[in-house]
This record gives C-alpha cells, sequence and structure tokens, in this order.
C-alpha cells in the first residue's frame, strides 16, 4: 500500500495516543514513524522522575504495558510500594516495583546529565522499540491545572492525588518558552509527509507539545490529521471530555476539531458521532467517520489505516 | 538480674554486629541500650544512598533480615534488580524491592535536608524497633581499602564488586576529621556504664566509629568489652581474617584484643580459642571464654548475657 512509505510524525500523550502510536508503528516502516511525547506531566515523586507519557507509549510499544489500567507495565508486583508506605512514604501515587527500574534508571542517568532524549532512546533500544520516540523537549515544562476550588495545582496533583475532581478553568505550562524541541524533533517533522494528533487529551497532553514556539511554526503547513479522543461526547480515559465541560464548551468531537481549527487538515471521528461530520467539513476539515474505539490490537491497526488512508486524501 | 540496669553503647557494623545488638536488646530496657553503627560503608548505587550497616542493624533489630545472606530483607523479590538489568543499569549489587522501598525513602528525605539519624529514627518508629539506633555521624565518611593490586578501592567496590579479593595493605576513612558524631551519641556515651564493641570487623566497621575524634575522646576511661569476630582464626562471614593475614598479622581473637589494645578493659573469645585466654589476660585486658557463635536467636542472647557478665566484673 501506498502509504508504507508515508513518513509520519505522531503527537502522543498518554493511553489513547500509545494505542494508535502502536497501531501506526504495525504497519509504517520504523524508519517512517516518530513519535513525539507529551512530557508535561512529568514530575518527580519518592524522588524519582516520573514521565507518565514517554513510559505509556513505550510500554506499549514494547508490549510491556499493563493493558488493564492503561499505566503501568503488565504483571506488576507492589513490593516497593507497600514497603514505601510501611516506611512513612507517600502514598498516593502507584508505582509499582517494574516501573521502579524505569525512573531509578532514568533518575540516575538525568542526574549524570544525559538528556532526556538519550534516556528514551537507550530504554527503546532496551526494549526492542524500533520506530523513534521523542520527548517533546529536553528541558523541564509543567503542566498546571488552574482549578476553580483550589487554584493552580501540578497536573499530577490534579490528575492522580485530586482525581480530577476540582472544576478546570485554565491551563499553563510553566517553562514552555524557554523549552527547545529535543534533539530530532524539528528534523522529523521536517521529513515527515503528515503529522497526527493522536486521539490524546487536547488540553493536557497535545497543546504542551503544540505551545514549544519552534515545534508550532515547523507544523505550519504540514498536512495533519487529528483523531477525536471524545466518542458520543465522552472520553475513553481520562478528564478530557470534563475539561471541555467546564472550559464551557459542550463535549464533542466537534469541539476538538474547532479546538484545533486550523492547525488541522484532516479528522478522524468516531462512527457514533457521524452526524458531526458535516460541521467538521464545514470547518475546512476534511473528517472520516470510522471506528475509533481501540479495544483490540487489531482496532489500532485498523484505526491507523485509515489514519494514513484519511492522509493520503488530504495530501491528494 | 543487676545489668539490667547497666546502661549500655554497643558499636556495631553488619551481620555480627547486627546479631550481638540484637541479644542485648532482648536483654536490656530499650532505654538502657544505644548501638552506634558504622556508616563508612555507605555508598550511593542506583542513585539511592545505601546504609548496609544501618540497614542490617535495623532490619535484624525489626525481625526483617534475611537469615540466610545477613543482609537484605527476608522473603525479598528481585522485579526492580532484574528489570535495572533490563533498563541497561548496573547489576553488580543486588537490591531486593523491599529494601529499595528503605532506600528510596532514605534518600527522598536526604535530599530534603533531613540528617541521616532522624532518617533512622524515623525508620526505627515505623519497623518497631525499641532501642536507639544512631549512625556514627549525620556526615559522609568512606571508608576507602588500599589494595596491592588496584590501588585504593571504595568500600563496596572492594566487598562487592571486586569480593574482597585484591590485597588489602591498609585503610582510609574519608571525611573523618571532618565528621561529628550524630546528635545523642556523645550523650549515650557520657551515660553508659559501658561499652561494647560488637563482634564486627575491627578494621572497616570499628575502627571507622574510633576514628571520630570526638567519639574517640568520649570513649576515653569507660569500661569497654570487645566481642572476638575472629574464631579458631576465621571470620565467621566477612573478610576480617584476610585482612589481618594480608596486613602482615596472624589472624586470631589475640590479633583483636592486640588491635584494641588500652581502649578496651574486657574481652570475649571462643570457646575454641581458650589457649590464647591467658595471653590477652597479659595484656591487661580481662578475657571471657564462652560460645560465641549466634547460630540462633538464643545464642544472640546467651552471649549478650556474657558481655554483660565480663562487664559486671570489668566495673565492679
Amino acid at each position: 500500500m501506498t502509504h508504507h512509505t508515508l513518513k509520519i510524525v505522531a503527537l502522543a500523550g498518554g493511553v489513547g495516543g500509545a494505542k494508535l502510536a502502536d497501531g501506526l508503528a504495525r504497519i509504517l516502516p520504523p524508519d517512517n514513524l516518530t513519535i513525539i511525547v507529551n512530557t508535561g506531566d512529568d514530575f518527580e515523586h519518592w524522588g524519582l522522575k516520573i514521565c507518565p507519557d514517554l513510559d505509556t507509549v513505550c510500554y506499549t510499544l514494547a508490549g510491556l504495558a499493563n493493558p488493564e489500567t492503561g499505566w503501568g507495565r503488565a504483571e506488576e508486583t507492589w513490593q516497593v510500594f507497600e514497603n514505601m508506605r510501611q516506611n512513612g512514604g507517600a502514598d498516593w501515587f502507584r508505582i509499582g516495583d517494574k516501573d521502579v527500574a524505569t525512573h531509578l534508571e532514568r533518575t540516575r542517568r538525568l542526574k549524570e546529565g544525559q538528556p532526556l532524549s538519550q534516556v528514551t532512546r537507550d530504554f527503546c533500544r532496551a526494549w526492542g522499540i524500533q520506530p523513534t520516540v521523542l520527548p517533546m523537549t529536553d528541558q523541564s515544562v509543567a503542566t498546571i491545572v488552574d482549578t476553580v476550588e483550589q487554584g493552580e495545582l501540578a497536573f499530577q496533583e490534579y490528575f492522580v492525588h485530586k482525581r480530577c475532581e476540582p472544576t478546570v478553568k485554565g491551563f499553563r505550562f510553566d517553562g514552555i518558552e524557554q523549552a527547545e524541541p529535543a534533539p530530532g524533533v524539528l528534523q522529523a517533522i521536517r521529513e515527515a509527509d503528515a503529522v497526527v494528533f493522536c486521539p490524546s487529551n487536547p488540553w493536557v497532553s497535545v497543546d504542551p507539545i503544540l505551545n514549544i514556539t519552534r515545534i508550532r511554526t515547523a507544523l505550519a503547513g504540514k498536512p495533519v490529521a487529528a483523531v477525536s479522543p471524545i466518542i458520543g461526547g465522552k472520553t475513553v480515559k481520562g478528564p478530557a471530555a470534563k475539561m471541555f465541560s467546564e472550559l464551557g464548551i459542550e463535549p464533542s468531537a466537534l469541539a476538538v476539531a474547532r479546538h484545533y481549527g486550523e492547525s488541522i487538515s484532516g479528522f478522524v471521528l468516531d462512527a457514533v458521532d457521524a452526524h458531526l461530520a458535516d460541521k467538521i467539513q464545514e470547518l475546512g476539515i476534511r473528517p472520516l467517520v470510522v471506528n475509533t474505539l481501540m479495544k483490540t490490537t487489531s482496532d489500532r491497526q485498523l484505526l491507523a489505516q485509515d489514519v494514513l488512508h484519511l492522509i493520503e486524501r488530504v495530501t491528494a
């Protein structure tokens, strides 16, 4: 198929993004796929540097991800966590034993002065991941959620500790002005035939990547296809729909398409939202209505196929 | 028994020291026992601060120690270690999952600025340890082993990585001149009726403690009973006998008594070394010949009892 020769850059956050990235990895030659991952959720816990989206993407691509939780490792054990609790350590964020090894070795290398992109590359090699996975930046960027009840919260504080309960009124990406794209990011975008916004949270997964000035500039004029993370007004996982609502926007695939606006040329929405296709077309965005729910590995591959078909049409 | 009212300070290194400390803890009221632990073996691995002797002492007192290895935790699992190896991390030093939780929480607290003595106190509380356990100092002291073949080696490099194979020609305690006794150490010594040198390695477990100037000064004039870590010319565990040999001294209980010389007033040696008692007596040190091998919990308690009897005699 012709799209096997397409060079693709995918922007991804956590679970949904990781699944589509895996679908793309299953049908594209490894050299033709670069996945740029949000690092705005990264934080420190137990003195360890944790990169939730990078890990979810890498674990998923390596076949190491826990299929039930969507985060962490499959067949995980919890000795460290249980003993941290007994030692009086913080226990609001669960980290499994296999996962601890990832954070420990990453933290050690970062402290030695290795950039995150290099650590990620080495992990990908160790885990047998063939496409290129890049953090959006090697610098520190922190997504801050501004809430009605509790003011500004660090992302994981909002997401895990407060279980997304506070009402969102805005976002801020601390450090984004100084953040440079990680080595390889701009070249991958330059060489890409098209860019895919994976079905990740537009506000806190894709927007941080788009808010790095030199990434946004590099993307201008590229064909971009986005996949809606909202199906039938709801998100499969995570607070995207709740965030739209709290910001006064009815959550829907259309709202996602509007959110991305002129940055995208194609938009993949689920069959249950087929009635929104015309309105998306009216925005000057080419819609594609397919099944977007990725329950199985084969669903991931089919959706990736569909995304590439749409890209062929918008680039034709 | 009268010795239940003795106030004792014990100086301890790893396994042998921990066992006698446990024996003492079983017969003395908690307020009457302070264990001062060598920290010269402490090092950083996987970015974690590891305190092998402190952990062995605390795990042993808490009943959490692995009875087979002498280090680490009982019923340990190895997920972190196995995954560190897969991630390309260093694998020459094995750390179990439960043990990782200790090092993680300690490292986090030390980075926050908490002194080691405070972290140790909190761990003791969390693990139900009643006697006072103190690191010899809150400052960093590093035992350096000078070897014939490989020059100076950091202690764990010599001990674990090189398996004590290089020939020892001397020792150095880096940072010892600047090291102040940890809070509580001097007061415990001042208030103690007597001091016990546990059956730990004289060169690298007890000597570092004695080389802290203000500890050495505080000990002067105190009744001290030492327990030989060498039985029949050999050590139960660890390289003490090998070190004596390589330094040109025939390893024996007598050599240990000579090593401590005027700092001790009583010396406990094993029944198999009974023939050395007279020579120890000639040094002006009161010998006590008993079974010193601690195979069972009851052995620990009996040896502790014997040590206290000897102390009663030397202080009478």
